[in-house]
């Protein structure tokens, strides 16, 4: 007697990269495949409010999907990441165990500083069967660049990017070996760097954006006035050290 | 006596950033406003071949848009490029003055070594009162990290972004300053890079990406026995210098 019983195949993982908040800066490809799946994740937003990915993809969710809210706390400690990347890994399993395509939408790029990457590895470690694959989006220092009307680099510009809440101490550093500088994250660390960005003679040409891209954006250029902002989590400030010589 | 004569209004300059090659990658921005203006300009392909841009869109494009390819040399000679920018921007010019708007479409994104930039200055210069705004595209760094399935950058790594043509010399800094490398137009400086890269240690965490997105893309993990890739212009490389530490 043979095995009647079929093996169920797995659903497959997508990463969506939405794009940095204005939900038509969404790509086709994302947003086709973000309609045609059964489960659709993304992090919850914080205090019961709608997060930022979910804010974006909204519209476009349907009523018969299943709407996955994990939890990533905005915490620094191992321990309660980890765990909770576990939980949130262990709750879309569920759902590609079951045959199910799972598409999980994060604001900006899934390949740039993104709780995609968290999610998937934590995933596929337990799961390594599981099928993941990313689909790009338009990052956040290109939207701001866009929102100021300025390129963020030309010709032979070098660029550094720093996730300033870590890496503040480099920035000197940056400012010595690239042209242009993007520190994402700034918020908790801006008086430290308007301090190194005064010290260097930088503040003039200096930008920071709020919110690229959505109805509330906020562009700060010339920081010269500036030493405290009272900024959001996602702000990024841009230095252009050197202006390209064209041709 | 009034004077009957209305001014007309002049058309506005859009650069669209469509994305690193599979159209499905565009925007819904940037489809909506490709679709709606009369006239549609792109970096004219060499030696008579449809360029990058205009394969991207090619389906989109209208039977009544105009289509305008401009020319762009791929040379260093600051006088061709200048007089190629400038004789580019009027035919541009001569739309604009019409009313009519203009999108200019460019591979990847509009704010990130683009083209765009060096038409909109030129025109911007002689024509100050024309409006330019931009949208934002993918860029190639985060369609290749796509394609190759690992994360660009994650945590509290520093990137380091290096148009490789002009920056070769640069590439040991960014080695010991940064976490993430990558080497953009690597193509005309492979070998010397490959060079660098053993002496480093750093050839089995390198990757080359040849025309990211598109059906003929090509992979290459692993550099170890690579001392020699010919490859198109748009390839790029990465470098994962370090790992992260995850949480």
């Amino acid at each position: 007697m043979t095995n009647s019983l079929t093996k169920l195949s797995l659903g497959k993982l997508y990463g969506i990269g939405v794009g940095p908040g204005d939900p038509e800066l969404i790509t086709l490809k994302g947003l086709r495949l973000l309609k045609g799946v059964p489960v659709v994740a993304f992090p919850a937003g914080l205090a019961g409010k709608v997060g930022i990915a979910e804010r974006i993809v909204q519209q476009w969710l349907q009523p018969d999907q299943v709407h996955l809210a994990l939890n990533f706390p905005y915490v620094q400690d191992a321990k309660t990441l980890t765990a909770a990347w576990q939980a949130a890994a262990e709750q879309v399993w569920q759902h590609l165990a079951q045959g199910q395509d799972v598409a999980f939408v994060s604001e900006g790029d899934v390949s740039f500083y993104s709780t995609f990457t968290y999610l998937a590895q934590t995933l596929l470690q337990t799961h390594p069967e599981v099928e993941a694959q990313t689909i790009p989006g338009v990052c956040s220092p290109l939207a701001a660049a866009a929102g100021l009307g300025i390129p963020l680099t030309i010709w032979n510009q070098r660029l550094a990017i720093l996730p300033a809440l870590h890496t503040v101490s480099d920035l000197e550093t940056a400012i010595a070996t690239a042209d242009v500088v993007v520190l994402l994250k700034v918020s908790s660390v801006y008086e430290q760097v308007w301090t190194i960005l005064k010290q260097q003679g930088l503040l003039q040409q200096s930008y920071v954006v709020e919110r690229a891209t959505l109805p509330e954006q906020m562009i700060y250029a010339d920081l010269s006035d500036r030493p405290h902002l009272k900024l959001p989590y996602f702000s990024l400030l841009i230095v252009q050290v050197y202006h390209a010589d064209l041709g």
